[in-house]
């Protein structure tokens, strides 16, 4: 049998080799992407599934529109007042099956085969990979510790005319990194002189340990003249409430977001109405704040945890920027002292101890770091987290 | 901005345009093509929903498998078991975010621009449009009461060489057709003989009326030599169960499963867990053989009535073979007495008159037949198909 030539775009995932390791017996995880399911709110979530049964079962059974359920559009749209963001109606969203597939779904309606696209090096993998399935060559721009250096994303935009720059400005993944309020700036400025689309992807914003941060994109493109028009924005409940729940959601212009739309009604005709009136029903019954303040408190101990550990057991062989909130650390080998500086093979060392963190080379769609690494603080609880960093320190020898 | 040029293969939907229409008060609807929400087995979900959350929270919450919900999956082998399919196991089929899902992902998997893919002519509009987004040309394969005419397939599969044939043999959208048992066999044996990929659609195969239909290609492929490497299945609990779970699954040879897993994870992820885990605990519970017989006593006396109707108000203006299953009417305006004979004309005076259907052109890749057309008989009980009916013998003249 033969297969789509879209499909030769994409390797195999060295990470999911690494992940068959993660089953052996005491190992401690750094290395997973996902929050920790003891915080999941699952009595407000069994309360919320109950009253969408109780209210109107056939809605929440029946298929729905492809747009989505529209009382969940309505408390998204609140949801997202609450944090500033102003003109964004009910209508001027989609839901998305996680926001995975807004970002499925923004790759099926924009890109032709050998399209560019410019993503941040490092950026989420399934985000290169999801790309790279519908034919684009994607492109990094470098990050410091204050994201994207919009200096050199102006260059590659020019150079390369992409159709589109995806971004992660808040916390992101892997980096951790915090997009400053100057550059988010101008990098709607960019996106206005230049007519380029940008995907503002926002999972983590909520989940911020100190001050809260810049406005999203988002937000701030209300500030922005014609900025607006040249941003998507792809939200997410996966982890702040739960990601078995598959809720996420696309703000885009409106020309676009009707194509997506009609790219989703093929791909599969709409988002659970389960999951999404359970979602509406949670959101509607006001628990979100309290949710978002336990997982903000709980995190950020652990963050606190771990960077004081890592300091303590790894020294000046390890270099990395304390995150301000999401769920990692971002970290350098240094090599210092002649320890290793290969983080694929500090992985290997790692498991051989014990512990399980994810190499950062794989994070870059070209010019891979292979000195960098991820580690999420957010499955483990503190004594795990100081055992397993001494773990890395055993085993960076 | 500018959008893939995949996209100029889909048009605007004439059918969508109808059910703006469908507001208007007092309407009765033939036009639908989903199950009756009084119909749901709202107990058993709710029962099935708490079951998920009391027994494992954590895992009905959190992020799960790309291939699906374990327990989930045993449980479709083990329903597909008790309707005669032998050898396929948990891991030999996915969970998809309804079948839909699994067209896409077959669709992503398979087609590269320009390549021929044959369907039964008329098929499910949703499926074409599928098709052509990933740059499919669609090619129609004529139909008779007994299913697709395989002499035609053949000659068609020789002469297109296509990726695939797509069918729904058992009580098609919009057809109503059951692909008879010989036709069944012949299908399986050119699948091996030309060595192409056929796809079963199957969300009807558990409503049927009087007597069992003969087995899906699946279950036969295990008496046809060689088949089994050439099928594709696509299962759904969508007509059977609720639409709202968005539960499909989707059972292949391995290295496609394989493919279509890595399209889906960039896709969506995983469908909802908590979906997932809800019709897992649905199945477990033993609910599905009395929700089955439920849902195939009314819709035979819908059906029954319906047909009983047509004949009353319609005589010879109409021609139709009297379903054994599924939703659906397909019948054909014969213009008998100078009477209308273009259905799109008919649908409009039908609007008129209070009760609406689907024209039939719309459901042919090529050569619409313009005089047909699709009734359903699911979401309106007997006096309102008795009241819908005579409306469209007022709306003939």
């Amino acid at each position: 049998m033969q297969f789509a030539s879209r499909l030769d775009k994409v390797e195999t995932s060295a990470i999911r080799e690494l992940f068959k390791l993660l089953g052996k017996p005491g190992i401690i995880s750094f290395a997973g992407g996902f929050p920790d399911s003891a915080m999941f709110d699952v009595e407000g979530l069994r309360a919320a599934s109950q009253a969408a049964l109780d209210n109107n079962p056939g809605a929440a059974l029946q298929y729905g529109a492809t747009e989505g359920f529209d009382p969940l559009r309505a408390e998204l749209a609140t949801f997202m007042q609450s944090k500033g963001v102003g003109g964004v109606a009910a209508q001027d969203l989609i839901v998305t099956t996680g926001s995975q597939q807004a970002l499925d779904l923004l790759g099926k309606t924009m890109v032709n085969p050998g399209d560019k696209v410019i993503v941040e090096g490092p950026t989420f993998l399934a985000t290169i990979q999801c790309f790279r399935l519908y034919g684009a060559e994607v492109i990094s721009a470098p990050i410091d510790a204050d994201g994207v250096r919009v200096d050199r994303l102006e260059q590659l935009i020019v150079e390369h005319r992409p159709r589109f720059v995806y971004l992660i400005p808040t916390f992101g993944n892997p980096s951790g990194a915090l997009l400053s309020l100057e550059r988010r700036r101008r990098v709607l400025e960019l996106a206005a002189r230049h007519e380029v689309l940008v995907i503002e992807d926002d999972p983590y914003g909520d989940l911020y340990f100190g001050a809260t941060p810049p406005p999203s994109l988002l937000a701030l493109s209300a500030d922005v003249p014609g900025s607006r028009a040249w941003l998507a924005y792809c939200g997410s409940l996966s982890k702040v409430l739960s990601p078995g729940l598959r809720i996420g959601w696309l703000v885009a212009p409106e020309a676009l977001l009707a194509r997506a739309t009609m790219c989703k009604q093929f791909s599969d005709a709409h988002t659970s109405t389960f999951a999404q009136a359970t979602a509406a029903h949670y959101l509607q019954a006001g628990r979100m704040p309290a949710t978002l303040a336990q997982v903000r408190e709980v995190y950020a101990a652990r963050a606190q945890a771990m960077g004081e550990a890592l300091r303590r057991e790894l020294g000046d062989a390890i270099e990395f920027t304390q995150p301000q909130g999401g769920l990692f650390f971002w970290a350098r080998l240094t090599g210092a002292g002649g320890r290793v500086a290969d983080a694929g093979e500090f992985a290997r060392r790692a498991i051989e101890q014990g512990v399980a963190f994810v190499p950062g080379a794989p994070f870059f769609a070209t010019e891979p770091d292979t000195a960098s690494l991820r580690l999420s603080f957010a499955t483990a609880d503190e004594p795990k987290i100081a055992e397993g960093v001494a773990r890395l320190g055993r085993a960076l020898g």
